[in-house]
């Protein structure tokens, strides 16, 4: 067992199970007592978060699971965190809760700072500006919006030229010219977000999509690689470089123009799909030649899961994207961006009542503090490669049941393909572990940053035992 | 003056200027300040919330000024209200800040309390369910897509009906029949949010739609009424039966068929425009004829400003609307609902990682106390109609000035037109008042639920000399 000093106090030893399966009985009585209000069909499970502690999650029936899921992806620094902790009991805290501002009209005097000292303080390289925002959805919708209010602008010559009257009318019709007949480019398997806009650019399942009507937008093929990587570059290369032709096709022929691409550095919710640094320096090659926008959804990959603090910061670009979207373990929402000229040239085109949360932002800054003082980042990316050195051992003894491992030196952000997924995942509550899927068949890690090497052997033994099982 | 018991203690007696105009010298440093890294083209004030207190909100300069606008519409029971102090100081809030939940995934144990206690406790008449967002927009969007599963089901022949291989395959590439076309169907001057599904029923303004891509959907035009209402009651009638007949017309001719008919009981960006109870048990009657649902949008008007807790209690429907909208003054946000069968045939069709906040679900709990204890909806109706009678007594002597007087018997949620409406609201700042507009030319009121009499006396004396000065 690898020896490393717990960052967190207080944590089991090593998962509890008290009940011979979950849900147990308490858990079971309050799910019956939700669903009666709530819909609770997608209920994974009931927890008690007095109890859960750092990695551990905790149930009614005193079950503890070690959770390499966090929320989907979203607690950063573990469960009842102490630094966290003393952030929500601050004075400023309680008056974020509970004066909530309308930001755009009435910031507090001190949202510079709380800006400058948090959200700020990590933006990826060549951002310097906010929008902030609620969740990944209205991050990357909010995103869309400036990409279409920055190409028209460029289209009608410039921040200084007035709307028609045409436009202002058709506008108010839903119709164009006023009503822009642009599109957002995305990929096939992508996950951006569940409103209407999002959606449109979201192509992870058809449950996600179906019934709900879809703006008539463009998707390229994302490169379906072979893993491991390294070993097959050429062959890659090869399938990167089908997929950039592609996006340039569809970028000069797409009968609604795409004013811009929105692409995640690891395809998520789609199945944990990789590409290498190269494919995203073309594309953000292919998209400057173009005069098309690059977002970066960096929802689910940023803030340290990989290795680096935003995952993009792996391809060395020479520009930066024009816009990188962020939430999850943020716990907080929006976009980054550098050019002003992305600023609409009149107030209140992009604008909401809230435009965010202070609250989530004060607590989103105390994160950034614990990630610092414990070095986190750099933590994961060690992590992570003692972790995917041990399933490739796994890997080694059951390939088929560790099929195409994935997210060699992108931290804890692991993945692999198991026959049966869907029972794994379900399996692995008995073996005290807290584990999520993604796409049809890949199991994903998405430990917090305060997963360390006594936790990866707990894992790691775990997930033999559940594949022995299956 | 008019004597009541303060519910505040600490607000100054009257408003208090210490710069000779808004915004001073502390202000504007901090607004440029804040430019460098935030779009600030919007702010109407900078904003201390450390020191605004009650109905006043402070600024760093020191100026207190009586707030009638509240965040748009948005701070409840004023501002660094105690109770709600405490309730952000429990170890229940922090514990929901720092350990926030993929709600639809691993509810807290105690959420089905939290939801019966709080949210559930004010459901409307008739509606049992909710389903949590975060802000107006997506509580809108979620009902949305509640209508088009709902209304495909139905069609589909009920929930048990499987998708059909082309539906699930059309639906990944955002066409029909798996991408429907549906619609929902909106008034002219509604506003219904800025997503991009809202948006597209948003009919405000043009400067919030230029350049963003829309859905084409039906718009009905809103009743626009003679005021007062009960002089004009015969006009009136016939020209809501003309928009009902242009609803029914859109229902059974548009090519995009709707869903849902969404509405707000008070059309309150789009200018405070108002119909009476019959146009909306007309709009019941008739969506429930033509088997379309019918979503009330309260984001505005609920939680007790009419002077009854939501705005559309004032029709004494005979049945529900299928879904009402809130967020706002619940400081939390989503959509309630009766009827089971808008929760869609499967789990995972209508999700998200948070869906929703149990942090601002427990605040909301907390302002339902709060209201509950001082008994704020019927204050509220009460002082309305104090504040009414003498905004009557203005508008008789400055008949242009305070035209279209309208919000009678609907609590503080008044209005009135001006003909110099921008100048009216920047000039109220040198009277001590912080006060917003709706539409092209309406003065909107939105005071807090703890707005007084004495608090109306210091507005109605302002109002005068405002309009006197212009």
């Amino acid at each position: 067992m690898a020896s490393s000093k717990a960052f967190v106090q207080g944590e089991p030893d090593a998962p509890v199970l008290k009940t011979s399966s979950i849900p147990g009985a308490q858990s079971s009585k309050r799910i019956a007592e939700l669903s009666e209000v709530f819909d609770t069909r997608s209920i994974n499970m009931m927890t008690d978060y007095t109890k859960s502690v750092g990695n551990y999650i905790a149930d009614p029936d005193g079950n503890y699971l070690l959770d390499v899921y966090a929320q989907i992806a979203s607690i950063p620094v573990g469960y009842n965190n102490p630094a966290l902790a003393k952030a929500a009991s601050t004075p400023d805290m309680v008056n974020a809760i509970i004066n909530r501002p309308a930001l755009g009209n009435f910031p507090s005097h001190d949202w510079a700072e709380i800006l400058k000292t948090g959200i700020l303080k990590v933006a990826p390289k060549g951002l310097n500006h906010v929008f902030t925002a609620m969740a990944g959805s209205d991050a990357n919708e909010t995103a869309f919006k400036a990409a279409f209010i920055y190409r028209r602008q460029q289209e009608r010559g410039g921040p200084d030229v007035e709307f028609t009257q045409e436009e202002l009318d058709s506008a108010m019709k839903n119709q164009a010219p006023g009503s822009s007949s642009l599109s957002i480019l995305s990929f096939k398997t992508a996950f951006h977000g569940r409103l209407f806009g999002t959606l449109s650019t979201t192509r992870s399942k058809p449950i996600h999509k179906i019934d709900i009507p879809a703006f008539d937008w463009p998707q390229a093929t994302f490169p379906i690689l072979k893993y491991p990587l390294e070993e097959h570059a050429e062959e890659n290369a090869k399938i990167e470089q089908a997929c950039l032709d592609e996006v340039e096709h569809l970028i000069k022929t797409w009968h609604i123009p795409p004013a811009a691409v929105i692409v995640e550095p690891i395809q998520s919710e789609g199945g944990d799909n990789h590409a290498t640094p190269n494919f995203f320096r073309g594309l953000r090659a292919l998209t400057k030649k173009h005069n098309v926008l690059l977002i970066v959804d960096e929802v689910q990959t940023g803030v340290g899961a990989t290795g680096k603090f935003w995952a993009h910061d792996h391809w060395n670009l020479q520009d930066p994207p024009d816009m990188v979207t962020f939430s999850k373990k943020a716990q907080t929402a929006g976009f980054y961006y550098g050019n002003p000229a992305l600023r609409p040239n009149k107030p209140y085109r992009q604008f909401n009542t809230w435009m965010g949360d202070p609250a989530r932002a004060l607590l989103f800054r105390a994160i950034i503090g614990e990630i610092e003082r414990l070095d986190l980042v750099n933590h994961t990316a060690r992590v992570g490669d003692y972790l995917f050195t041990k399933l490739e051992g796994l890997q080694r003894k059951y390939p088929e049941q560790f099929k195409d491992l994935r997210g060699k030196g992108q931290g804890t952000f692991i993945a692999f393909d198991n026959p049966k997924r869907d029972q794994f995942l379900a399996k692995a509550k008995e073996f005290g572990i807290n584990i999520g899927g993604s796409g049809a068949n890949a199991v994903r890690l998405r430990p917090m940053l305060t997963f360390q090497e006594h936790h990866a052997d707990i894992l790691v033994e775990a997930l033999e035992k559940i594949a022995l099982t299956l």
